[in-house]
């Protein structure tokens, strides 16, 4: 039996007209700005970007650097998927990838549906998982795709704005780190995601997946666009604010970008204090922030930070993007990374419009995680500008 | 898309030349026998029978009697598979079966390995189990295999005697109401196990599955023979009881028996406590029973009963067949049919041979249930001929 991984490096016949003339690539000087602008976009989760720094720089080495192409890029029948990690990002900083398991994933896909991948495409442009889709299309000689299912990082397989978009995860292939293979295969992404954290936790709560496995033209009519080139250049505004701050430096940016114009900082303190807890499949916990400005903030995650309260009032809330980051170099901070004494600002930014749509906000705005029953955009709440 | 249960009869090619001879077949009139039968080879677990006798006469009134072959009337590249309930017996009393579900299971395994199914395989011949295959066979016009992977019930999926002789379960595909599918497979029959025990509690805990593909040549070499009838004859035993008592019948026809020729009546009393949890995505509990010799009897259960105590002391334990049946008519009762008041006598067998390997007794011999350190026969403790 040949190595599960399969063969070497291949290129899709699926690729559209445009993609040669661009040619651009993930190299690996990207890496860490990548790294950097996906802890931002992950809002804490997504697992561990440094974790997806060190398998992609080596995937990049060994393999060079995947194309970074444009949903535009591929014929509408492409086929694409993705390449994620889904557990507790607690458990993943333990608990490292081979990569074998990542691509194996997809070969499981490609063998259920008896055709190859053109593509990979991001789930969540967050943390580890903007950066696992480019160590698998690395691996696989595949291109990247320049856009992401979420916006942000999401805690739950049925949060996607390809969910809200009628994408259903299709087939859901789970591997861990002894090959052992689950397929799951609902009609009802509620359901395949409560199949998937099942099996999941049985098989150690770091356990790499492929699905959605869809055409290209369903991912683009159904992604947010641009997100892996954004999280790049948010890593760049960070490590070059110029003659600004880091933090001044990442709103300028932010700001300039399509979907998460609306933004700025809603306080800036000392963790004070932070409670975890692994339960059902997930990093739950709070945190506590002692205020410049003499308030204390709490924050509650699940995974991801999911809003910030002051005085019971809700500052921001899910889907909109509640991020922590080093107050001095704007560095993002995840939530297994928070820690009593660290002095932080707490950035909120607007939600891509595709992840405002009532149906994505059934999936993931407020009273799906139980913090709120009415979703108010962040810029209202605040009176920012968008 | 056509109907997931797929096409109507066929007939399978992979039969050898004897069975058109025999032309036995499984029918209505068999049913409750082979229920009675299965339930007390099921040793309280396996699932009601009563189900499976319902869910069986449904079939067979529908497509007609499947045959019953024997295992040396396939050719030996003919593929098998089982079907099977896994879950919690208490849960399956309360959410019955379509039928549907257990014939989509084994359509995902066809689907998985490129080709059609030849025969249903028994996994264990106990309760609901005995008659699921049955069932499933009718439904698939396809015939069922006089043979099964235990030659009794027994709670995990690692624990049958193919798993002994070095089959694994290969692809396990588990199904739900809804038609669900999780799709498993794992080189290592343990961790199968335990992967599909996570699916199956998320998937509401009484799910129907297919697994063990295997050649009739595999199948022939490791599966105890002749269970299906000895479960109908069991019952033909205890229903037509001549001049004996039921209870006398019932060990008259073991003792001829190649399998359970050791047997014999541990104890009669009355059911004093019964306790149970489901836990795990298991049935756990014990029960008392007062002896009418005045000594106070335990039998601890996981799923199927699986020991008898006295004074602390051992008198039969798993592989071992521990049944309990109604003290006057002989007919079984399940750990979830067992109650206070319950006039019962306790009936210990002998395990079938291939269940008391070292191989097989590591799998569900005394230690893996946490019920003694070493396993011995209960004609040995019991001083009975063999």
């Amino acid at each position: 039996m040949t190595s599960p991984t399969g063969a070497s490096a291949r290129r899709p016949a699926n690729l559209g007209e445009t993609s040669a003339e661009k040619d651009v690539k993930i190299e690996l000087d990207d890496l860490q700005d990548i790294a950097c602008g996906a802890g931002f976009l992950g809002v804490g989760g997504g697992g561990d970007p440094y974790i997806g720094y060190l398998v992609c720089k080596a995937a990049i080495q060994e393999c060079g650097p995947p194309d970074l192409i444009q949903p535009n890029d591929l014929h509408d029948d492409a086929l694409v998927v993705t390449s994620v990690m889904i557990g507790a990002p607690t458990v993943t900083t333990e608990k490292c990838i081979s990569g074998e398991d990542a691509v194996f994933a997809v070969k499981k896909i490609e063998e259920k549906l008896g055709r190859e991948v053109d593509a990979i495409v991001c789930a969540e442009i967050g943390g580890l998982n903007s950066l696992l889709p480019v160590m698998t299309a690395a691996r696989m000689g595949l291109p990247v795709i320049d856009a992401d299912g979420c916006g942000r990082a999401v805690p739950c397989i049925d949060m996607t704005v390809w969910c809200a978009g009628g994408i259903m995860p299709g087939a859901v292939a789970l591997v861990n780190d002894h090959l052992d293979v689950v397929m799951i295969e609902a009609d009802d992404a509620r359901r395949a995601e409560d199949l998937s954290r099942a099996a999941v936790t049985a098989m150690g709560l770091s356990v790499m997946s492929s699905m959605y496995p869809m055409s290209a033209e369903d991912m683009r009519r159904t992604s947010v666009p641009n997100t892996m080139s954004i999280a790049r250049d948010i890593g760049r505004a960070v490590r070059n604010p110029g003659q600004n701050t880091p933090v001044d430096s990442l709103l300028r940016f932010l700001k300039s970008t399509p979907h998460y114009s609306a933004c700025g900082i809603l306080c800036t303190g000392k963790v004070m204090h932070v409670e975890r807890e692994t339960r059902g499949g997930f990093a739950f916990g709070l945190a506590k922030i002692q205020g410049n400005d003499g308030n204390e903030y709490r924050i509650d995650f699940q995974n991801e930070y999911l809003n910030l309260v002051q005085d019971g009032r809700l500052l921001a809330m899910a889907p909109d993007l509640v991020s922590i980051v080093d107050a001095e170099s704007a560095m993002p901070i995840s939530t297994e990374a928070l820690r009593f004494g660290q002095r932080v600002s707490v950035v909120g930014t607007s939600a891509p419009e595709l992840l405002r749509s009532e149906k994505a906000l059934e999936n993931c705005g407020p009273k799906r995680f139980d913090i709120g029953d009415l979703y108010t955009p962040i810029e209202k709440i605040n009176g920012w500008a968008r």
